[in-house]
């Protein structure tokens, strides 16, 4: 059975009711035999390398429904650590598809080892060439996320308007630049002046502007778009929606990608007032989940990749040392201390 | 310059700034002469036959931006009737593509005659078959309102289950025609026992509800739609529209196509709090208006006026007499006194 190792992970104590806090989650350490046990036939045992911190953790915390498993509480017999994407080593194989040594990304535990059971899910790296936490970012969900969300689900063109919400963020960054790309005029909003700054200066949005220091966000936008927005990428719901819902064209798009504003909000979350602009002005609101379009993500790499290593696009990270910092790198996505995607590296190699 | 008669009009006294109500309309007595007057090239000359009563006038007597000219209020010293969808016989013309007699249908005056300046937007009329006032109703814009909103905008699949909401309305009761057409699941609400009994037995919905004698909208469509609601065909906004997106199914698809129960409320309309089930469901809403859509009015012709021959489609109007009723007719849209398609006869021929 081989080696037999404890190694750290990471579980959810209790299902927050309203607000979900950095102490929902605990650390523990664990054993485990480095071979695929008995009985898990097409299974594969992996190595965590990076794990990504995405907000969607927070709303499964809530135990709110996303097509997603619960997490597995730390009050029945067997407690699974929690889950989400990671970029991971192939240690063992009992899966036709995957070898020893293979790097993949996908689904994974919040732990430096995790027996996958469902490897079919896996994405094997071919690329080399590029950073590994890149999998889990730019070329992993968020940029799947990014690229699925815009050039499918807001359909630009040339010359249009478009704002970005939490647009520093591992999918914001890139919807931006894409924008820029596709011959738009794009502003982006973040949380504090270093974002502000990455936005104008390295992300190349033509303009950017600090939510928090912005009494009226109606006020905000008629600055940025005093002919309207075409086309909002609306990462995070709320008033800021409502807002943009008073700026909106004729026409305009509007991509529900998230609402983080609205994960941890009170039992009543934030009303939008004003969905009768979206009759008046004929737009098009439209939900996504990324999941639903991985058909596409042969092609999307096939455009992405070289676009990166032209340099013509580019991607921040924020990044996290060691797995005992990741609840606190999570609870980072609230506070708005992340400058970029945040993820953690649980081990280089 | 023709005999001068004097004729009826129906002009607004004020803007009104939250509620309109019946008051805010006047009935003027003015003279006219029946033919064309000088330096009037292009226009038209007509006897308003039926006039259509239609929720947008509410939303015009508050300015709400729609993209129509506001009313010309009764304080300039030129005072225009309000306006509306009518049916008119031509009476003179300057037009090369009108001609005294032809029967027409489009934007008109609330009055007994109208120099119309555009008369490019009019339709003419050239099934004789059918019910003049039809084309104010099915074969007008509530008909095509219903056909291109859900064809188009919520695209049915065989199968689906449809929800229309003021459903024994002038779209409503197509909607749920059109959708059992194409082989839907059609449930559909109104405010009346006996429009409840129209819906069930007369335009064939496969369940019907009175909504105000819910106390739980959420309860009500759980109860008609154990497994979610697939389209939703919006024709009243608010709390319902709340209600709906908690039932709603993965991909479903809202028509947001009139928002009656918001164009006469408070200064803060109704919030709805729960958009990012349109998020997690990954639903599409889009609103639309009807005008954007003519070039398929030929098409739609074509589909729906053998349908209405054949009698596989009905059609249920309620008509008040005489232009002086217009006001009264126009505020039976809020107290949902009608049964059907609101319409004025103005003169019979």
């Amino acid at each position: 059975m081989g080696e037999e190792i404890r190694y750290k992970q990471v579980i959810l104590s209790n299902y927050a009711k309203t607000s979900v806090k950095e102490s929902d989650l605990s650390l523990r350490t664990s054993k485990i035999h480095l071979k695929i046990p008995c009985g898990c036939d097409g299974a594969v045992l992996v190595k965590n390398l990076y794990l990504s911190i995405d907000p969607f953790i927070l709303a499964l915390m809530k135990n709110q429904e996303l097509d997603l498993p619960s997490f597995t509480l730390d009050s029945v017999s067997l407690v699974l650590p929690i889950y989400g994407f990671g970029v991971s080593k192939v240690l063992d194989s009992s899966h036709p598809n995957f070898k020893t040594g293979e790097l993949v990304w996908g689904f994974t535990s919040w732990e430096e080892y995790s027996l996958i059971k469902d490897p079919d899910q896996l994405f094997k790296i071919q690329d080399k060439d590029l950073p590994l936490s890149y999998f889990i970012g730019i070329l992993g969900m968020p940029g799947m996320t990014a690229y699925v969300g815009f050039f499918k689900f807001c359909s630009p063109k040339k010359g249009e308007t478009v704002y970005v919400s939490a647009a520093s963020g591992a999918v914001g960054q890139l919807v931006g630049q894409f924008a820029k790309i596709a011959g738009c005029y794009v502003v982006g909003s973040a949380g504090n002046k270093e974002k502000v700054d990455l936005l104008k200066n390295k992300f190349r949005f033509d303009e950017a502007f600090n939510y928090k220091e912005e009494q009226d966000y109606n006020a905000a936008l008629k600055r940025y778009f005093p002919d309207g927005i075409d086309i909002y990428f609306d990462n995070v719901g709320g008033k800021m929606l409502e807002a943009v819902l008073n700026s909106m064209r004729l026409n305009g798009r509007v991509a529900l990608c998230g609402m983080i504003s609205q994960y941890n909000s009170l039992e009543q979350p934030e009303g939008v007032h004003n969905l009768i602009n979206a009759l008046v002005k004929r737009v098009r609101m439209e939900g996504f989940f990324t999941s639903d379009h991985y058909h596409l993500y042969p092609k999307f790499l096939e455009i992405v990749v070289p676009l990166i290593k032209e340099e013509k696009i580019t991607y921040v990270e924020d990044i996290a040392e060691g797995i005992e910092s990741a609840p606190g790198a999570l609870f980072g996505l609230y506070s708005g201390r992340n400058v970029g995607k945040l993820l953690v590296v649980v081990a280089r190699e």
